[in-house]
């Protein structure tokens, strides 16, 4: 049997070594495009910042490697620029050293397609700019450091709020630059995070300095006189700036695909079934380029992650070997650090439930990373996403300082066996004071979510909150006096909850009532006290003042910034 | 409905919290024994080694705020002597402040038993020594800090190398105390870890400073004429000391149980069902007093862990209020902190499945924290036991500096699920390479166990090595000759994997071979070749080079260590 691979990153080389490893009398070729094979993709930002300071640390596997270990032919510069599907062969494109190209033709059993992604470029006036970088692999890291290095730059633009853009607006700002971040959208890492929670990374990323340019646009890169950069924006006057980030996303890299006429799916990467074939029985495809189905609604979509694109090579190796392979979907589960914080998702968003039509229900609280008692414990906001008639678990999103890792990790290991917020409850993890609490964060959101769903807590959520008002919902604040002082609902009544047993006669009777405390713990003691005692119905709002509070700042920030540049343009 | 509980700390503060929220109209009266309820039990031995520097810290809920917020009858230094099932009431001794005591009754109509565990105090000459301390509440802590303030003590041994003996042993340490651990086991934490798993933790011990005993026991403590404390040994001449810890354990606190003919069960808990009642339906249990089925044999036994017994707590509210309310049982997960470094483990170690009959095979790995290209990635040492037929999860136990919590949690919440090693392989887990790498630590054990359970590997054990050999086995090294300079396992032949395929001929044909490299991958590699090849049988020794050194190292240790101390005796 011969095989090609079309890829040597992540899918393409994960193929070949598990094809080795199962058959050790396969013909296996990888091509690939660029000059490295098995590069580190994730680690490109961190280059550019100075943490990974030796570029060789990038190439995890180099060609000569992955030949002597694993007897596969290696072909680093050699493009697969079309394929003959009847004749089974691909047309080649070798560059070589001198920049110079030959083409040839290689026959195959069967091929297997790991282009990956590429990145979305814009229509825009001066996308080509050479100021305008994109960060997709080595050769482009290689550029944007001979441009620091040569040109010592004082100000970068990042274009995009998604993964690569929060990392290269971290990097570049270790870098010593001074970093703006333009997001067409009203948030940042909007596939990974609902509106309020990612109110906290704004909050953290002007915090650290970071100029945030939300629902704005760029509409052009234009040159100045002195050689530098000016981006247009959709409002505001134009930003002057040193060089530009472009990280407004990636699509499947499909063209090799439609020209062999594979059949490529509604979402635009290549379709493949459950062994990862094509439309083509002897053409497989893996990575960024293909379209999975979502483990939560079952809608196929491309995504773009290492972790599944391993798995996949891996599941297309077993199958070449004639294994029993299958690969169900991806949850796509995703973590990026922000500066000091990490920002970490699994599952769905609100968003993409509404798009499929799933019902949900959502709760959000604030536990410490670890037991209050011992020292260095900081709070996560967790977000939890559930179905209301049986409290499935539907996704998750955490921010925060520590620990957000081991909790999304938790949740995503219970999503895959289907969990509901009940299992949640009773995952028994460990616990030492330097680590967790006796009840874990993930209990915590099992205990709450279950809450919900038992109708033991009705709860509601930060925009609900003016029309509740309107309806003529009592808001109930139970914190001290002394946290009231900090900030309330415009409206809200104060009684602690310690005191709401003896200051009952205070609390109208017949009109539901809206409860809040600062994170949710005491508002919900409070809500059972009221309902079993006849008042209500009572509803909890979900994430407490803390939530609340970070979320409409954050629009109003967003806001202000909106008008101020709109004025000053 | 009146509810009485027996202990205030984890599991009847829980009971009793739960209970307010299900029931606003109940009567609930919490009676603990010693002056505090809810303390923060597994904090004490930090508050000794000063990093919870305010005491009022471990004082998670005081018996006012409870009183406050819960509506709970809160009476510390109240114990229980008796019950009186018939009568439906219990006797009471209250200690007043002046220490006069006065009993009374209290009616119930249902009971919960919260008492606890009691350390274990062996019958030794001299275990009630003034300077023989126990770590189980805060007088007890309160006696040690004035003790060490007072006396400004040197050196302490540490008799018993379990949770608390550990723990104890790194703050006394950070206290500026030289330390000695004494075990009668040849390990510590053998709950918790095989001992190979061990051999690891006692060098790490042993770089620290501290001197282990192991292999030995403490016979009596005496004292000596400058008011230190001698301590007689097994084997080996008396230490010295100015301060010792007895931590060798706990058992349930069943003396109230037993006195009111509740049914104690064999391992020597109180007996209880799904619904946590005992053998009287009108009494209930939680929490280290009571034995519970484990999640692996369903063999049932004490567990005595903070995580359990707050669960339990809930469980038996639940029951109490009339909800469905089933406690499955426990999978033990546990932590410990070891200075810088994180042991844990859940399920079964090979000793409780041998003790069970349950048939298992297990592997060893040695994956890096997080990506090898980012910077401060640390080895953790992983130990997976799985059904060999099936592949079923049966246990798990990890070692390392960084990302143990993580590792342990989502092998404990796949272990919940019934997973089985190929559910490992696919769990789509964060990656960024601050975090993880693509295929994490956990596909990693998933992807070995898979190789074993699918036949595509065979693993011989450290404790193999010597038989194998005697048996004709050929040893093959596969790591690089630079490797090999710094030790070998003795009669193996060393051919680098990069250069397997090219000097086949030096292998031995019809003759079975035991290979091996640092950490198993490479072994693995060259193994599959040498299969495929028609060599062998050919068996993968697990953990490779840098288990069967420690292992081997540290049992030498032990051994000498022994004959010197007899040799000086």
């Amino acid at each position: 049997m011969k095989v090609v691979i079309v890829g040597g990153v992540a899918g393409g080389a994960s193929t070949a070594a598990r094809l080795r490893r199962l058959d050790e009398r396969a013909e296996i070729v990888l091509l690939e495009r660029g000059p490295y094979i098995s590069f580190a993709n994730c680690g490109l930002p961190y280059y550019i910042g100075g943490i990974i300071s030796d570029r060789q640390k990038l190439l995890v596997t180099t060609a000569q490697s992955m030949s002597t270990l694993f007897n596969v032919d290696v072909r680093p510069d050699s493009e697969v620029v079309a394929i003959d599907r009847a004749g089974h062969k691909v047309r080649v494109r070798e560059r070589s050293l001198n920049g110079t190209c030959h083409e040839y033709e290689e026959s195959y059993d069967k091929l297997v397609l790991a282009p990956g992604a590429v990145p979305l470029r814009p229509r825009l006036p001066g996308i080509d700019h050479p100021r305008v970088f994109t960060v997709r692999n080595i050769p482009d890291t290689d550029a944007i450091q001979k441009f620091i290095t040569e040109n010592h730059p004082k100000t970068a633009v990042v274009v995009g709020g998604g993964f690569i853009g929060l990392e290269m607006a971290e990097n570049l700002y270790r870098r010593g630059l001074q970093v703006s971040l333009v997001e067409m959208a009203p948030q940042v890492l909007a596939t990974l995070l609902d509106p309020e929670m990612a109110a906290f990374v704004h909050h953290h990323l002007r915090a650290k300095g970071i100029s945030l340019y939300l629902k704005n646009a760029v509409t052009g890169f234009f040159s100045q006189p002195d050689g530098s950069l000016q981006i247009a924006l959709q409002h505001g006057s134009p930003l002057s700036t040193d060089l530009a980030i472009l990280a407004v996303g990636v699509r499947p890299e499909t063209a090799l695909a439609r020209q062999a006429g594979l059949e490529i799916g509604a979402a635009g990467g290549i379709a493949v079934d459950a062994q990862l074939q094509t439309s083509d029985p002897d053409i497989y495809a893996v990575g960024d380029a293909i379209e999975t189905p979502d483990w939560v609604s079952g809608r196929r979509a491309p995504v773009p992650l290492a972790g599944p694109a391993n798995r996949q090579g891996r599941t297309a190796a077993d199958a070449l070997a004639g294994r029993p392979a299958q690969y169900a979907g991806a949850l796509g589960t995703a973590i990026v650090q922000v500066f000091d914080w990490a920002v970490a998702a699994t599952g769905s968003t609100e968003r993409s439930l509404q798009e499929a039509g799933i019902p949900f229900e959502s709760v959000i609280l604030h536990p410490l990373s670890h037991a209050g008692y011992y020292p260095g414990g900081t709070p996560l906001t967790i977000k939890l996403l559930f179905a209301p008639k049986d409290g499935k678990i539907l996704g998750a999103q955490i921010v925060g300082s520590q620990g957000v890792d081991k909790r999304i990790d938790v949740l995503a290991a219970a999503m895959h066996f289907g969990a509901s917020v009940f299992d949640l409850q009773n995952l028994e993890l460990a616990y030492a004071p330097p680590f967790s609490s006796a009840k874990d964060p993930v209990n915590m959101a099992g205990y709450v979510a279950g809450n919900v769903v038992r109708g033991d807590l009705a709860v509601a959520h930060w925009h609900q909150v003016e029309a509740l008002r309107a309806a003529g919902w009592w808001i109930l604040d139970v914190r001290t006096p002394q946290e009231c002082k900090d900030g309330q609902i415009d409206g809200a009544v104060n009684i602690p909850v310690q005191q709401l047993r003896q200051r009952l006669d205070e609390v109208p009777k017949g009109r539901p009532i809206l409860v809040y405390c600062a994170v949710g713990l005491r508002a919900y003691l409070a809500a059972r006290i009221l309902q079993q005692r006849g008042f209500g119905p009572v509803a909890d709002l979900s994430g407490g003042y803390r939530l609340y509070d970070a979320v409409t700042r954050d629009k109003s920030l967003i806001e202000e910034d909106l008008a101020r540049l709109e004025e000053t343009a």
